[in-house]
Parts: C-alpha cells; structure tokens; sequence
C-alpha cells in the first residue's frame, strides 16, 4: 500500500502525534496553516469520506471536537477552529486516506476561503427550491 | 431567540430543504459556493462546535455523508466535496447556530483555500514535536 498516512500509522514513517484511540490518530500537518493544525485520520484506511463508515466518521469527529476545545486551551493562538475535509481529487484531496483538518484560527492569520467570480450573485428561492427538490429525489432513489 | 437557523426550523423563516431526520435538518445555503451546497445543521439549538453533543456531531457527519453522495447522483456538477465547519469568530463562523457545510466541487470552479504568507515556511520536525508535545499536554489536563 503505497498510501503515507498507512506507512505513518505502521511506523514506517515518522510524525507528531497529538492524540490517539483505538479507531483514529490525530498528527500535526506537516505544512501548518497556523501553529497547531492537526490532521485526524482513521487507523482503517479508506479512501474517499463517501467510503467510510459512518460509525468511523463519528468517531474522528469527536476526536476533532476535543482537538477544538484543547487547541483553545493550549499555549498556542486558537480564538477559533475550522474543520475541512476534501474528498475527492476535485476537492484538493491530496493524500488517498480520508483526514479531517482541525485548523486553529485567529484574527489576522491571512487563512480563508477564495470564491469564484459568480459567488455573489444570489440564486432566487424557486432557483434554489428547484435544486432541492432535485437532491431530494436523488436521496429517494439512492 | 435570534438565531436564523432556529427561526428555519420554527417555520418562520422560508429554507429549501434537502434532508431532515429526528436530529438534523439539511437545507441549501442561499449564498452557495456551488449549486447544491448544503448546510447541516442540529435541530436543538448549540453555537458552537464545542458545545454540541459528540453523538450529534456524529449524526451531522453521517448526513452530510448522504449528501456527499446524493450530490455526485444527482443532475449537478459535482466531481468531489468539500466539507467546513467555522467553529467561532474568529473561525469566520457568522450565525450562531453550528453548522456544517457540504459543497459540491468541479474542476475550475474558483472555489478554494487561501493562505497566510507564511504558509509556504515547513516547520522542522523538532518544532512539530514541540507543538505536539503541548497539545498532548493540555489533552492530558483537559
């Protein structure tokens, strides 16, 4: 399995552990967007959010939300938390292992979301009504 | 209460809904990133990240799950997703209800990360260590 976050959780390669259970392990990122961001993966690998279970995706969760409360608590600059998850090559996934982002955030850190050029102009209700009724079909017949 | 999101799940105030179960509501957001960009939130009212129950994060994620599939099914673009959480000012978070979103992602979009000047500067193993030892540190305490 040529996947990093598999070779780190078999000690194969090295990294910063910040907290660890019987179903995932939160690391450092090795490139921070501020002091403090840590990754928590699940020690099962899976690919994709789409291909986890969800019992697991519950799991790494509650390991993110302890990794918000204690960020705060650190001697670090949390005032705030981000989470973020790419899934998908389209989303800027970048390591095949699924892994949740815990960002600790603070005013002026220069870290945010870009937009594109349409993001500003706002669907009508019936534009956005027309797109719901259209995932609520899809969730029916999935 | 003067909370948007509690105000949508009264009734008073109009959404175009996309999912909902005993715990959660999923409803898309009137300034979407993409077409079909959902936002997950609790049906009992908690701010923050770190306020909510565990078990109801765990049940936000296995619905923005669904949605992560539902939306590469249905009649939209969508090659990958994105999940965010804003947990906090500081986090960008702007209505006190917490909520998760699920954002449909096609190459080209414009959509993205943007990051500090600092962001490209690696820190060195050691310094990760460091950090690390901190966080496990305050975990221990917490």
């Amino acid at each position: 399995m040529d996947c990093v976050f598999c070779k780190i959780l078999s000690g194969e390669l090295p990294s910063s552990v910040v907290y660890e259970d019987d179903a995932v392990l939160a690391l450092l990122d090795i490139q921070p967007v501020n002091p403090g961001h840590t990754l928590v993966i699940p020690k099962q690998h899976s690919e994709l959010l789409t291909d986890t279970p969800p019992e697991m995706l519950g799991k790494m969760m509650a390991a993110a939300q302890r990794m918000a409360e204690v960020l705060r608590l650190a001697d670090l600059r949390c005032d705030g938390v981000n989470l973020f998850l790419a899934d998908g090559e389209a989303a800027g996934q970048e390591v095949p292992h699924v892994h949740l982002h815990v960002i600790p955030r603070f005013p002026g850190d220069g870290f945010g979301l870009r937009f594109g050029a349409d993001y500003s102009k706002l669907p009508t209700r019936q534009t956005l009504d027309k797109t719901a009724a259209l995932l609520r079909t899809s969730l029916a017949l999935d």
